[in-house]
């Protein structure tokens, strides 16, 4: 949520000549996305979003992302589709940083999901697994349990200064994901990261999908419990059956879960939740105070983690 | 530049529905306006800016600003027009804060501008000033003489730690302009702050004028000693007699410059510059960490100041 490079107008007319999009008609920075540099772009042919690729994606994934977003619009998924410049590029240099220019998605994030949302973003979520299932390129996921047993090494010795209860939930929960983490559920790309952020609705109705830079390939089913981490908790911490259930219910409508992939639910809202927890964790003990970003806070996934911990099976979660 | 005050899609919509503009198709916080927070608004009508109002616009000038900026739209200057809603009201409340909707202009901020630039800069403020003359609310300028002393006195005791002759400088700059600073020039509306960035271009034109929360009523050609100060120095700190020249050629093309005021330029130079370092030099002092604004340079106007110092005429300005 911050512009953390700055773009001259020479710069970026120079930039923008190399597209057949006319002049620029306006251009301002936006607060949107943490991990890069986002700016609304206008110019006479429309209106576009240019990213700039700060430190935190990795130049070599952005291939896989260009890839992905290019392959997903084309299969009729509302995601921003990166415009290639006249060479056919769609990677570009802007300002020392690696760019892109995207079409721009109409919409407006929901606050507060209803259920009503909930169900489309199963539906959307299921949409993009199908859409990517003959997707040539792949990414780990570092993000997963070999991620979060290093990052919670970082952490550990720190983590007390946040909660006094942080250090143990963390263990707990890892040692217990370490021996029931799946092994064989279908895999494919993922989100990853389909937080309420990251979706767009316009009159009630999903509009797009945005923000793919966690996108990788892991387990289907492991995007379902982010979503159901993201979506489905009230502002009081409780969770929302009838949210899970139409989430749940959206995405089997179009992709039909198998008993392996329900069966393991549960543990797989526990990675997610211990997930955000550990690098929203790392992200608070390692702020840097001249950042322009302020840290989300970790003890929201304590308790999404505590609740999930809680819930031995998908009859524990409503489902 | 940044986002003070979230906005949630809830809260947006029961404001949209106040205007007669159709429904929300797009909303991004955008990194602009030190002052406030900032919104891209697109709607089924057009595209807006939404401003929510934080501590540092006091709330009864809003009333002024808004007058302001519609009298100057309709005089048929290129400025953010006050959009009024299905009442007939240009303020409303959004989030806890006092909110505005804004005609969007198209344009892009100049970084480095050319004497071309400059020249349009002084026809445009001369513009401004000849399209206020009868414009009947009044704000005084806080930040004026009176201003400077009382911030002198806040900040001396600590100026020393951005430099060690900062102090000196401002005592002697500050003691020079009680003595010359002139009393009977013409007065009117100014901008006080036409800096680059307030300023936007397409294809080479000015195509509007932004950011009028420091117009108050001053001495009219102090608001050219402002953009002297803002658009005619080279990144190596020295001043740009050809731009000065088109800055000013602009402005008397429009309205022609009594020869007191002419005279009166030097000073004036010497009061913006060390207005923008006094400014500059206590948010520094005064920066909160956790803000997510990074302060401005205030030796940058230590430079400035230092230039005009030594600047007896306007023969020494090149005019």
């Amino acid at each position: 949520m911050a512009v953390y490079t700055d773009v001259s107008d020479s710069a970026l007319a120079a930039f923008v000549a190399g597209y057949d999009l006319g002049a620029v008609t306006a251009f301002k920075g936006i607060a949107e996305g943490v991990e890069n540099t986002n700016f609304f772009l206008q110019t006479q042919s429309g209106s576009f979003i240019l990213t700039l690729y700060e430190k935190r994606v990795a130049e070599g994934d952005l291939p896989f992302f260009m890839a992905l977003l290019s392959h997903v619009a084309k299969e009729g998924l509302s995601c921003p589709r990166p415009v290639p410049d006249r060479a056919g590029a769609l990677i570009g240099t802007l300002e020392g940083r690696k760019a892109a220019l995207f079409t721009f998605l109409s919409g407006v994030s929901v606050r507060r999901p209803e259920a009503a949302h909930c169900a489309q973003v199963g539906d959307a979520l299921a949409a993009l697994h199908l859409a990517t299932q003959n997707f040539p390129l792949a990414r780990p996921n570092a993000l997963s349990l070999g991620g979060w047993q290093a990052l919670s090494k970082t952490i550990s010795p720190r983590a007390g200064e946040l909660n006094l209860a942080l250090p143990e939930l963390i263990r707990t929960a890892l040692s217990g994901l370490e021996t029931s983490w799946p092994q064989n559920l279908p895999r494919g790309v993922i989100h990853a990261d389909l937080f309420p952020d990251n979706v767009l609705f316009f009159q009630g109705r999903l509009s797009g999908l945005i923000d793919f830079y966690f996108a990788c390939n892991d387990f289907l089913a492991y995007d379902i419990a982010v979503a159901l981490n993201a979506w489905c908790f009230e502002g009081d911490g409780s969770f929302n059956v009838t949210k899970a259930r139409a989430l749940v219910g959206g995405y089997q409508a179009r992709r039909a879960l198998s008993l392996a992939e329900l069966a393991a639910l549960p543990v797989l809202c526990r990675g997610a939740a211990l997930r955000f927890l550990l690098t929203r964790a790392h992200d608070l003990l390692h702020h840097d105070p001249a950042a322009l970003v302020r840290p989300k806070d970790p003890m929201e996934y304590a308790g999404k983690l505590r609740f999930f911990l809680q819930a031995p099976d998908t009859g524990a979660l409503g489902l």
